[in-house]
């Protein structure tokens, strides 16, 4: 499967049904200019509460788009078309904390008991920070953007327990009040950042290594930018260990039918 | 037990203490001055999902302050020292959305798997709404908000559905824009006014009949304005007719430690 050369023109529909057939791409950062993309999280109906409790007390990091009702795999709000089963370039599998699987098609994985949580995403706003003249080092790179585990712990909410996750774009000093005041703009998509300059004040040792993601070089002058994250919900199940859930791969998001 | 000559001065502390000594009031309208209120929402934990995601998917008429763990009486964030089981003034116990009784210490009903909703109330904002000159007519009354049913639904989650209620109260003609402005600073508390006007529109025959609190008297020139009210998840529990739940009785409110 050959991906599309501009893949920020397809439609959602277009880049759900490339996913849908088998395609996958190292991030969906910079695919179908405009719209919102998500993360995804889905648990059992047993641990559904847990998460929608967890997101509700850390709404920074987990603010909620849509919930589906058990076993639906179509978001009926934000994309009422797609298939949360098949339609992201590729998915991870968590049992008892543990990512056994990364796959390109969750059908096999998925349960009639599934509620899916659809929560905001960064990437929603980096085509508001491109077009205020903010550069986005990971897409100029080609590469998935940068995620870091923090030291900051999330409130907890039953079994789902964990870090703060983050994710990291260098920004040129110039251009930092820019990008707070623009990602503030989207407070459905994590808002401002939660911490800008020195990685050691979150607890990250090594902007070189991050957890989730690629790393992303800094021109001289940019200064490191930090947001919340909605990979924290998969920080939340390696920590607190639930029996099962399916979330998207890092980077690799579910794209909405919703303008950003 | 004699109600204090002038409840807007006592500390929200005061004023529980108050009520858990066996107190009641027609309504906490007007009390402890400058401190936010709560509707009450109690579910066994199994009905706790459908509970926070009805919120959650009607946050104009239930915006969520708190959640507590299950079985925990103490709202840890809103007032530590409370509780919940004894320190409202009414409670209504409902049993397959019917209120089957209502009781001035609910701790006879409280149950190990009771997870309470406290839920932002307008009458957070009356103070703010009468300093800006909004006359308060219930409370110049001396009666409970009038409360009623509306035509409109909720969008519903799992067994949770039924209509918006509103709270009702005339404000002069003049005064409309400033209680539209100043109770949209409130989000939390139900925001602006979903409507102002004809009742008819909400579906509402008869402004001299609530189905909930009081009726209030308008003054010439009063116009009726109309506003989310967590009451609303009394109506879904009426309709959708879970097996069991424990709510404050309309218009008698739990006084959190928070400022308004």
């Amino acid at each position: 499967m050959t991906l599309p050369d501009r893949p920020s023109v397809l439609t959602p529909g277009q880049a759900r049904a490339l996913f849908r057939t088998g395609a996958d791409t190292p991030t969906t950062s910079g695919w179908c200019r405009g719209h919102a993309q998500a993360n995804l999280l889905a648990v059992p109906r047993d641990l559904a509460f847990d998460a929608l409790l967890f997101a509700h007390r850390n709404p920074a990091a987990c603010p909620v788009l849509e919930v589906t009702d058990p076993g639906d795999p179509h978001p009926r709000e934000m994309a009422p078309a797609a298939d949360l089963r098949t339609d992201l370039p590729a998915y991870r599998i968590y049992e008892h904390g543990v990512p056994v699987a990364e796959v390109g098609d969750a059908t096999a994985y998925w349960r009639d008991d599934l509620v899916a949580f659809l929560i905001g995403c960064s990437f929603s706003f980096e085509a508001a920070l491109a077009a205020a003249g903010v550069p986005i080092r990971h897409v100029e790179q080609g590469r998935n953007v940068a995620m870091f585990l923090t030291d900051r712990p999330c409130v907890p909410a039953g079994r789902l327990a964990g870090p703060l996750v983050v994710s990291m774009r260098p920004v040129p000093e110039a251009l930092v009040e820019t990008a707070i005041e623009v990602s503030g703009r989207f407070p459905t998509h994590h808002g401002p950042p939660v911490h800008v300059g020195d990685p050691a004040a979150l607890g990250i040792a090594d902007l070189g290594r991050p957890d989730f993601g690629d790393p992303v070089a800094a021109e001289p002058g940019d200064v490191p930018v930090f947001w919340a994250c909605g990979v924290t919900p998969q920080a939340a199940l390696m920590t607190g260990a639930p029996e099962f859930a399916i979330t998207h791969a890092p980077g690799r998001m579910f794209i909405t039918d919703r303008a950003d």
